[in-house]
């Protein structure tokens, strides 16, 4: 298939399209969703090949012998981010929502301050309110229109009882890819505040051609302190499948989070690992490459569409199909923009608000979906806008 | 296909056939594996042609609206067990062990005491430990061959340090099916000693023709205490899919539980939604009712061989397909015991003192394989245990 093909997805129990009616009023029949971080695409054609012979196989029963798994995780670490990993650092979470929890469960206890960049994707803050945790917003600085590390206002911030830095890398919602520069700089931080560092790297694979993501492994002196969380569910386009790589080299820290698991009694779904493993793989590499070229392509249309809307501004996306758009140049309330973007342009999108200190006036549109939906929205947001021109 | 025709299993991360080489050195190719409790039957065809349907839709991403999948439990607790639940009192956990470690995790602090009545069910005793609460395991009494409940024993064995009651309904590893009364001392046992009960009912499908379960629920006057685990995934040969119910009816342990599973970020995968909503169907049911009679045939054809053999003993069974025989009356040590079955015979088997007090002398045999599979095991334990005629 060709990512232009348009797939229906209405009526198959897919939250994307098939909640938004209840969520925000927006038809799937006539609407866009552009919400749900996941994608209108199929998976690769060797991920669903591995599922085909499981129902071919007809067994369903308990997963034994994960070492190809593990292999292909491995390899794919060292292939693809040249990161030497080993077999036993991985664990694998039911996707990175659970895997984040996880980590605030086994390394932080009960009123703990768990340090996130903001805006940042707006689960985690769900699951740290949840565990009686206290989520500490550090609100990121805008530099050229991009979001950058405000180390010196952070530092003040602190007040000691903090324990855990959950950070997004890339980053999700700004669409950075981190320099060099900028993971020393969270790593000498969390060094100073003695943080837990937790690297999600959900979007690692998600690179807009010419920008290099650098794993957090490769930052010096953070080995002891650091948990790098990614997965195959959001490159692959199979979140259905609940399958995330918690990936941990020191010791102490493998450990506490094994330790955790067990008591937890977690272990992964069949499918997930069959997939997984289908995914990590030079077709699955091959794959990713041509979506990213095509990503790319849809991230120019809607990027310069919507500039050319005066009011609004997208952030530039070095990662992640998911575009950050500030609507405060309009002037409007956050009720007339969303009264335009739902009402008028028959678009879900996610609302800025709900990622934290700094998103008050973005919404988050995800492209990752058919080039010619893409059009129709920058069209839709022109037409809704088109008063300000 | 008919319950006779022998599948290959190996070589396809199948747990059951493929580890038992390493794990019992018995090799896949000449031996027999009756240990990991999954059957060698494919799951219905309603179950096979739902996750079809996915795979020919070839979009796995997050799952939304989960209403049918709600109902098709309700309506399964009703038509099958004559139990009404409303669809919100239901949770989904990745299977059981995750969903008894949920429990423990939820209502019990460190140090708490966890009752069991053993033997039972192996995989518990790793999660209470690995949470920091204490196993109580309250032995069972042998009346006429079969478990029974020995409360005067327990009630003296208890100190008040005990908060949860892990009960197994029908019993694993005993295949008993409990009584109304039974189940009613078990309610005032727990009134007694202010335990919750997780009433783990994952085998109440599984009950031979003539025995009816009847669910913990049904027990008045503990509503307030009581939480009830099943799942798709025993019942209809898909375990891979990690898909456990948690029902609950109390508003305030409902409150407790979803707190816990908000924090931990756990939410089902896809394909184990779409599969037990197509298992807990009229066709679902009758493949039970057909899978029932092939068991109990099964049952009885092991049986009759294993109790042949002098010093060897089954306990009979009114539900499950795990068969527990006792070796004391061989005289033999469990070296000796275990060599003839694994080297000698060549079956792959659970050690009976993993399950605990009373245990000891016991192996566990899973009989839920294709019929001339469960007569050449009863033909290889004559051999091996020849002597003794």
């Amino acid at each position: 298939m060709s990512f232009d093909d348009i797939i229906d997805r209405r009526d198959t129990h897919c939250a994307k399209w098939d909640m938004m009616e209840k969520l925000y009023g927006v038809s799937a029949d006539d609407g866009l969703a552009m919400w749900v971080a996941d994608m209108d695409f199929q998976p690769p054609k060797c991920v669903i090949d591995a599922l085909q012979a499981r129902v071919d196989h007809g067994m369903f029963g308990y997963f034994g012998d994960d070492s190809d798994y593990r292999a292909a995780i491995q390899w794919w670490m060292k292939e693809r981010h040249n990161w030497d990993i080993q077999p036993e650092w991985i664990f694998s979470t039911h996707g990175l929502v659970n895997g984040a929890a996880m980590c605030i469960d086994a390394y932080t206890k009960q009123g703990d301050g768990v340090v996130m960049f903001t805006p940042i994707y707006h689960a985690f803050a769900r699951v740290i309110e949840a565990a009686d945790r206290r989520i500490v917003e550090c609100q990121m600085a805008l530099t050229d229109g991009r979001y950058t590390l405000d180390f010196d206002a952070w530092d003040a911030q602190m007040d000691g009882s903090e324990t855990l830095l959950l950070l997004c890398s890339p980053h999700n919602p700004g669409g950075r890819v981190w320099t060099q520069a900028e993971l020393e700089g969270v790593a000498a931080f969390a060094k100073r505040h003695d943080l837990i560092i937790v690297s999600d790297e959900i979007h690692h694979d998600l690179v807009m051609p010419g920008h290099t993501h650098i794993p957090m492994a490769q930052i010096d002196g953070i080995a002891d302190r650091l948990v790098m969380m990614s997965a195959t569910t959001k490159t692959f386009s199979i979140a259905g499948a609940h399958v995330g790589n918690v990936i941990i080299q020191d010791e102490a820290l493998r450990a506490k989070f094994a330790k955790r698991m067990g008591a937890l009694g977690l272990s992964p779904n069949a499918f997930g690992l069959f997939m997984a493993t289908a995914a990590y793989s030079p077709e699955g590499a091959a794959w990713v490459d041509a979506l990213m070229e095509y990503l790319a392509g849809n991230a120019r249309i809607f990027d310069e569409g919507v500039n050319a809307i005066p009011g609004l501004k997208s952030m530039p996306l070095q990662a992640t199909y998911l575009s950050w758009v500030d609507f405060s140049g309009t002037g409007m309330s956050r009720e007339e923009v969303t009264r335009r973007i739902e009402k008028d342009a028959q678009i879900a999108a996610n609302y800025g608000p709900t990622f934290g200190a700094g998103g008050e006036t973005f919404m988050r549109f995800n492209i990752a979906t058919q080039r010619s939906r893409v059009q129709e929205a920058v069209a839709r947001l022109t037409k809704a806008f088109g008063d300000l021109q």
